[in-house]
């Protein structure tokens, strides 16, 4: 059995993995402990207490449960799998770099694997959802912002510095939108959920609709026959499609999966994404290139993905 | 001993490899031959008389001269390293599908591959030029067309259909530059040769200087302070700049090599490049990602990478 984390902006859940599927999970919230060090303190003690690693009552002759958990995986933004570091990371509470790999293994004498939360996402796709099998796969995940994580030749892109994947962050449109990257004109900007909200703006839609947060207002707006929430889903698809063609362009995947809510809008979104992505797509690659939305239940898949983590 | 074999538009030139080094060369014209049969047969034969295969006057006890040549590497434009097959190459004079690995080790009886040409020279560069013992390279080639292979995972990144590296064609400029590959805005539309030269003409530069063909007229206009010439090479290193940069993004390499005639005009690109180039890069990669240029001589780099490709 794996452990997997997956450490959101508010909130991070904590998933007991057998046989790829979560049979248990807890949750703490992110925010609110005195530092990192206090954080690492209760997502250790959560863990324990979710894995059979300390089950309560074990009958004689029953197996060592020290070995029923033989590694956690944690998922989080900007983390860097070949140093087991959270980077910086502007969503989440810490200024500094934390160890948290380093962290948690001390405090659970379980060994500890830390990754960015879209190659989790990647990797939980391809072990267990709508990759499996494939040797060459891309994942973007779209939602606060535009992950992704690339199976090439049959193994996780890491890159040379651990932070391979950043699709998100490739420009489309040069010296355009601001991204909270610093730079002009990437992806995110563009079909994040605050890129999508900022393009209902840009096509004067009703302010109101922006009232509540997320892009599941726009998508009501658009499903009731709003057109400047209609336009800004075709535009979002415009976008993408691009993004996602220049991926094809460079990594030749056989398939590729969209993840997050803002995919979950079905229509909405794919219907348009499918028509640019062939316009905008190489021709040798007409046909070749699967457009799926995720196979997993989305509370599932990024501690399925976090889980994955450990067997690379 | 490896025979390496670069396919041109124009000619073709085979090498015999040993421990790196081209030690001895030959070309054959690659148009004006009946079919591809015609040229098959041509290749063939240059090939078997370069290597020591066929070395007459070999005397009584010398080893097998048949076990002398290993291999023969083939590399081509359009070509498919999966299948053997060079599709439908639009610089080539063949108008249907060509399964050349086939023809050539069905004439030479000699293990043979094919393989893109631009994957060769990233193989070229990585086993014996710009990139040894990198896991993640990104080799970028300049001429007639803008090609690119990659090293990831310290492997060629392939793709599922054989077609992964085409850089030159993701798209810089949506709804841009009309691309030989029938879709706009392509990064080879502007950083190939003849996209250096159409933006020379849209900046108003001297028709006189185009009456020469290639991009070294442009570079000697450049050189003698021609204003629209300069301004050329200053647009070229900001397409290029945010494409390189986006491939970084993505795959994450460690060192970016580029190749061809345009990148030797020395400062004239590589100057303003290397600074757009850290402009439009990623922050998490400020630093740690060379940009450099071949370290092969020309002549050989071809040879040498097409070599490379029996050895993955």
């Amino acid at each position: 059995m794996i452990i997997g984390i997956d450490i959101g902006g508010t909130s991070t859940k904590i998933g007991l993995v057998d046989g790829g599927k979560v049979i248990a999970t807890t949750r703490i919230p992110t925010t609110g402990h005195t530092d990192e060090f206090a954080f690492a303190d209760a997502l250790a003690e959560a863990a324990l207490q979710l894995t059979p690693h300390r089950r309560q009552g074990a009958m004689a002759g029953e197996p060592d449960n020290g070995q029923l958990t033989t590694a956690i995986g944690i998922g989080a933004p900007n983390a860097n799998q070949l140093t087991g570091i959270i980077e910086m990371a502007p969503n989440l509470p810490w200024r500094n770099d934390v160890p948290l790999a380093k962290m948690v293994q001390e405090r659970t004498g379980i060994r500890s694997v830390l990754g960015n939360d879209a190659n989790a996402a990647a990797l939980g796709e391809w072990r267990y959802g709508a990759g499996q099998d494939l040797n060459d796969l891309l994942l973007v995940t779209l939602g606060t912002g535009v992950g992704s994580g690339f199976i090439v030749n049959g193994q996780l892109m890491l890159g040379s510095h651990g932070n391979a994947g950043e699709l998100g962050h490739s420009i489309i449109v040069m010296d355009g939108r601001q991204c909270t990257c610093g730079r002009k004109g990437c992806l995110e900007a563009y079909v994040s959920i605050r890129g999508l909200r900022r393009t209902y703006t840009e096509l004067d839609g009703d302010p109101d609709v922006l009232k509540e947060a997320g892009v599941l207002c726009i998508a009501k707006a658009a499903e009731q026959g709003d057109a400047a929430a209609l336009q800004t889903f075709r535009h979002a698809a415009r976008w993408l499609g691009v993004g996602l063609a220049n991926a094809v362009a460079v990594t030749g995947p056989e398939r590729i999966v969209i993840f997050g809510g803002i995919a979950r809008n079905g229509a909405l979104l794919m219907a348009p994404l499918r028509e640019r992505f062939q316009e905008y797509l190489l021709n040798i690659y007409h046909g070749r290139v699967d457009l799926v939305t995720s196979a997993l239940p989305e509370d599932d898949a990024a501690i399925l993905g976090a889980a994955a983590l450990t067997t690379l």
